[in-house]
């Protein structure tokens, strides 16, 4: 990996810093990384003139690294290949929650937005141990029962891959937060 | 609502017609609604500096128009409040796809990607009809016995909303399609 070691943290500062609620933030790679690696699909986000896309992908993540991967052809992955700033987000439902008004509903969840600058891995074999280590992720010990990804096969698929330069995770945890003078109210969460 | 008769289909055009897999495409609005319906989150792209943001968030359709909230205080929402470009894609897994060679693993899934500009919705009485009906989205009749919303509550929240100008959908399904090279391979699909 040409990472070095990685600080403890990634800084909450900047674009990152979780200004609503920011007792529910987290910079802390343990949690990040943890959120990250219990998804399957991430959101990515790039810009093309000007204008914001979100493509949703499957993903895996190796180190401070996501990597993502698609057809060589296509329209997101060629307009990330010259190296372009994107944002991957990560988000679980955990539970809807109820409350005594509608105001105090809310919902449990953890997230991630992480930035960086995305771009295409072109060395043949870093594509293919990128590809098998997204087989192995999935699904543990099938690359070592199946024939290696043929030539063309590797020509026709982009990998894609990022840096995570600033990252913030955001959880909610807990019950409804009702107010004292709707506890009467005879509505009380399910 | 605003919106005159929608035609049947959003158009497949520019920065909506789908390139990779035009089989898996879909346009008419029967399709793209529902897929919207189906997701209580939908991950919201937009541009702050030439830069993309993506948020996840709750979301609500009614009829051509998408609706999210959240605090009037969110970096989010001050952004998209001057009525900014905005991406909002929607994504569902169905299903991974077990083939037997890497190359043709796949994910079932349904996605759609829908544009529009983001504006906020100032007027306190579409405000509030906006909440509640978001409320009876995720919890029918519940509206019906609880408080009404608070004037301060009105305050703090802000309703984002945004008519779909240009949608699609992408929808994978079936099984693997694997090479019939490969049918001999010890390592069939689960």
């Amino acid at each position: 990996m040409p990472d070095s070691t990685p600080p403890p943290s990634f800084s909450g500062t900047g674009r990152t810093r979780v200004r609503r609620h920011p007792e529910r933030a987290h910079y802390d790679r343990d949690t990040v990384f943890a959120i990250l690696d219990a998804a399957l699909m991430c959101h990515v986000g790039y810009v093309i003139d000007g204008r914001p896309y979100v493509t949703p992908t499957l993903f895996w993540r190796d180190g401070e690294r996501l990597y993502w991967h698609g057809s060589s052809a296509s329209r997101m992955l060629r307009t990330q290949a010259s190296g372009i700033p994107v944002c991957v987000t990560v988000s679980h439902v955990d539970g809807l929650i109820l409350a005594r008004c509608a105001f105090r509903h809310s919902l449990n969840y953890r997230a991630v937005m992480a930035f960086g600058t995305a771009a295409i891995v072109d060395d043949p074999a870093q594509k293919e141990a990128g590809f098998n280590a997204f087989i192995e992720r999935l699904y543990p010990g099938r690359t070592g029962i199946m024939r290696a990804i043929s030539p063309q096969e590797l020509k026709a698929t982009s990998l894609m891959s990022m840096v995570i330069e600033e990252a913030s995770a955001k959880i909610r945890s807990g019950g409804p937060l009702d107010l004292e003078q709707d506890y009467e109210a005879g509505v009380g969460p399910a």
